[in-house]
């Protein structure tokens, strides 16, 4: 079975977004400048880290808020992220309390009414031998970071303090971390962490 | 003229101390894994960053809280910090309200009572053609940070989640960074960001 892999952009000051996040600015103020690296950069570090986490998912998990902008007006195009047509569309599994009515995106989506943990062994389940990317929001990889579902988790250092948004780890449970690989770039600093148990 | 730089550890999760902190836990619950780099490590990245930093710092800057502890029951011991007999002692200044009545430790400490800004001006004064270290705690850093004060930011990543303690961002202005090297080790990640004026 494959792993539990976290891969998300933070900024130095620990948050995935800036404020103001709503469907249409789903980073809020100031927050593209987390993915400078996966838009902007040049840099083949850079362009190895996106090839390798699309490449390795078998199936996506994300919340709902992520959910609701990535399949908005300014959401992902056939051009972005995995609505993009030229990388390969794992399964999408969305944590959620109800399903949405009706969704833009044609991709396959299945929402998960049946909690966080269970939506991950479903999504491993469908990755097969393939890992299982949890690409936010920040309150579900905290939350499966608390639980002890991760087995890994790839974070994107980006060089800006934000001041305010969505922050990843306040309030976590205290846990000390294995770091297996550190990879610079021009634009990130991209770390490999393994949780302790 | 020397530069003006922060150099400090800090959790993936943005805090410098754990919780609790008092006279005699200046980390707090949890927060010697900040220094683990610094104290338990033999990896020889760390053992420079450790040299580096004490080589370059002409005058040393912290707040008094920080002070408080270093001077305190726990704090500093001639092994030990900035108090160890082996290394240069540049003069301290400690940006504070009230001089305190006596200090325990035989260094060159100056209790400046006229402000951050103006305690660094003298620091630099101070350190001739070396650098000035501010090193903590997490308000005195931010402080200096958004007042656009610091033209060097060393920050060494420590591979734990305290969950709760000091944060030394949170709040901070917004502010673009420069990247300017990455130096991983086995117990951390040591990075230099420049930030944007």
């Amino acid at each position: 079975m494959g792993k539990i892999i976290v891969d998300i952009s933070m900024s130095l000051d620990g948050y995935v977004t800036g404020p103001g996040i709503d469907l249409e600015h789903g980073l809020g103020i100031g927050g593209e400048a987390l993915h400078d690296w996966a838009i902007r950069s040049e840099d083949p570090v850079d362009a190895a880290e996106l090839r390798r986490a699309t490449d390795e998912s078998g199936a996506v998990v994300m919340g709902r808020t992520l959910f609701d902008f990535i399949d908005g007006p300014t959401g992902w195009t056939d051009e972005m992220g995995y609505g993009a047509a030229q990388v390969g569309k794992p399964p999408f599994f969305v944590v959620t309390h109800t399903a949405p009515d009706k969704i833009r995106l044609g991709l396959d989506f299945t929402f998960a009414t049946d909690g966080l943990s269970a939506a991950l062994s479903r999504a491993q389940k469908a990755a097969g031998a393939k890992d299982t990317v949890i690409m936010g929001g920040g309150d579900v990889i905290r939350q499966a970071v608390d639980a002890g579902l991760v087995d890994v988790l790839n974070l994107h250092l980006a060089p800006v303090l934000l001041g305010s948004g969505t922050p990843l780890f306040s309030g976590a449970v205290p846990r000390g971390l294995v770091q297996t690989s550190v990879r610079p770039s021009a634009y990130a600093t991209h770390i490999t962490y393994e949780p302790s148990r």
